[in-house]
């Protein structure tokens, strides 16, 4: 039960790019689960991976790719229904077999192809039925796919999630457009699991790299859902040039325009992620400010977004604020001093200056929470530093999914 | 439900200690909350502190009273019911002005007398009917009314948690009892809400405050329930010396035998509180050995018992053991190779070398996963360092007990 999220009804194609979906029966028959993006010759991308020690088998292998061939890439070879995560050697092996098939069949260099998995972890890929898909997913390829890929890529998402952004430049419309999956297992520590966002940008390759990872910490870096770090967290931004000519200048009109159009799509595909999130039922925005660092009001809006005790009071619409009081008080912010705290639920004023609001009153309170979709605001009072983040409640179904998940 | 948990048969009166509980109608009327714990003269303690920067009132005057009074303790004063933090200085002021009215009736001083609170964030004490409860509570002060101590001080725990321990020194039998409450608002980070440790040996104020702090690390700092953190975490150990005589010389086979039945009691109660913790129906032990340091080990057993994904498949009796995985690889253990890490469930194998092991069923696994209580076994094959720590699953109930919290 996605709060306030419709599939996305108007997926732009980016010139450069085709995807064609497949069957590979992965983890069950019958559904598309195997997802071939191409792009054109040229083609730059940069990349951001999860932070976890366990990463999976796609992951080290786009990693090693990435550095090794300068953020050239011609192909994203994505599944759902299997992480090929905790899969030792063999799955090393079973990421490399498929990249290599598909680079034969594109006629390019296996450095190229970048592998993304998602789904169950410790499993082995059924990497037979997977190269039997390939030729049929290269033939259903089409630059109008996009739709038909963000559903392929979804693990237990209830809605597909994706975007697309027109912007004007003096060298004509330019078009960005991402989709992204996952609802659980993210606190994603340099992106989440699966976000794909092309444009027909032209861009340099340490540009898109740098791009990428700003992008990261703007968005996906902000969300949560329950705290646990994938093994396969895995974000691109691929480039084509296909709109011609060199690289937009730094700082240029177009170049800001470009970079904010890949902004919006990836901040919203964050606060999809969240509105999506297993059992969600409220979609909460939480904003930090007057932190000493950006990095310190993370923590804190993380505290608050990641605490069982808080999602569950918010899943309840209780007004229970004590525990978002505790949430601010364990971030572990050195020498916070409660005295320079400030906490308001929407307009409501919950504490000011680290005592209780005189004014507040327990049904202003209960009525923000009543609301589907609502913002926590804290003021830190020690600097000028602030973030925005995303995350949603916890409920009985957030259990029930994950109580259920392989049966 | 607790996890084969029942309530203390036998708590032995400790020589100088006398405890009595009254009703203040402080949550609900109709329960004794308040209870006094009187100490004789002479009586020194440690204490350990929640590290949440919205601590309550009471713990800020503890530590005040700990530091100025150099240990010296005449008596508890403890309510459940509400916690009084988040309560700005009027807060400050209720706790002051009971131990006041304490300190008069037992003719001691003010520094003498420590409160603890607690239950809901951000409500004030009913003062005055706190203050009229006082003398009911010391006219029932008895040595034998540990039973009913550990009752009065329960929020939603379901049993009272005590243990008495009896050790022979050559000064005659040594005694130990101990109660804690807290199955909610669970991470220590100095101590759990609320446990109390009385001794009749002989100790001096600065080794009773590092025995405190060593306990506490070896038992209540090792225990999970949600981690969250509480605002009123509280850990004292009192020592009356009523055995008589000086402390025993450090090192004696008397002072490691009083050191041992304290550590055996902290750690008993520790485990309660996972036992017992909000909707558990499995009591789970994390082994992680190997580490660099016990931090480090600390971190990875954490990691484990606060994963929302873990926890959702231990209460399923789910072996998704790639949570277990997942939540390894989180932890921030800073390059940590996965080649070194081996990981059991009791004694199955799930993981040699970071590879998933060849002799592994899921049946095996299952078997397992299906008692009430087992054991999770890490190595990280990087050093000599250890730790255990106790946590429980994640049911529908921990989220109906928290939805519901204050209905």
């Amino acid at each position: 039960m996605a709060v306030n999220l419709l599939a996305p009804a108007d997926l732009l194609p980016v010139a450069g790019v085709s995807l064609g979906v497949a069957s590979a029966a992965i983890k069950k028959p019958g559904r598309d689960d195997l997802l071939v993006m191409r792009f054109a010759p040229g083609t730059v991308a940069g990349g951001v991976f999860t932070q976890n020690a366990f990463a999976a088998a796609p992951v080290h292998l786009c990693r090693t790719r990435l550095a090794s061939g300068a953020g050239r890439l011609r192909a994203l070879l994505i599944n759902s229904g299997n992480a090929n995560a905790a899969t030792g050697d063999g799955g090393a092996e079973d990421a490399a077999t498929l990249t290599h098939a598909l680079a034969a069949q594109l006629g390019c260099e296996s450095a190229q192809v970048w592998p993304f998995s998602t789904g169950v972890i410790g499993v082995r890929l059924p990497v037979a039925r997977m190269r039997d898909a390939l030729p049929r997913a290269l033939a259903a390829a089409d630059p109008g796919h996009w739709a038909a890929a963000a559903t392929a890529i979804m693990t237990t998402d209830t809605v597909p999630k994706g975007l697309s952004r027109r912007v004007e430049t003096t060298r004509g419309p330019v078009t960005v457009t991402g989709i992204a999956k996952g609802v659980g297992m993210i606190y994603p520590n340099m992106a989440t699991l699966l976000a794909v966002v092309a444009t027909d940008a032209p861009m340099d390759a340490d540009a898109v790299q740098a791009l990428t990872r700003e992008a990261a910490d703007r968005s996906f870096n902000c969300v949560t859902v329950d705290s646990d770090t994938s093994t396969n967290d895995s974000f691109v931004i691929a480039a084509t040039g296909a709109v011609g000519g060199a690289p937009f200048a730094e700082g240029s009109a177009d170049a800001l325009a470009v970079r904010e159009a890949i902004f919006e799509v990836c901040e919203t595909l964050a606060q999809a992620i969240a509105r999506d999130g297993e059992g969600a039922t409220r979609f909460v925005t939480i904003d930090v400010a007057c932190a000493r660092s950006r990095d310190e009001a993370r923590q804190v809006a993380m505290s608050i977004a990641n605490s069982p005790l808080v999602k569950t009071a918010l899943f309840a619409g209780d007004a229970n604020w004590g525990r978002l009081v505790m949430a601010i008080g364990k971030a572990g912010v050195e020498g916070l001093d409660p005295a320079g705290v400030d906490l308001r639920l929407d307009d409501v004023a919950l504490l000011a200056g680290g005592q209780p609001h005189p004014d507040y009153t327990e049904a202003a309170g209960t009525a923000v929470l009543a609301q589907a979709a609502y913002t926590i605001t804290v003021s830190l009072g020690r600097g000028d530093a602030s973030i925005r983040c995303w995350t949603c409640d916890f409920s009985y179904d957030y259990v029930k999914i994950n109580a259920e998940y392989r049966t």
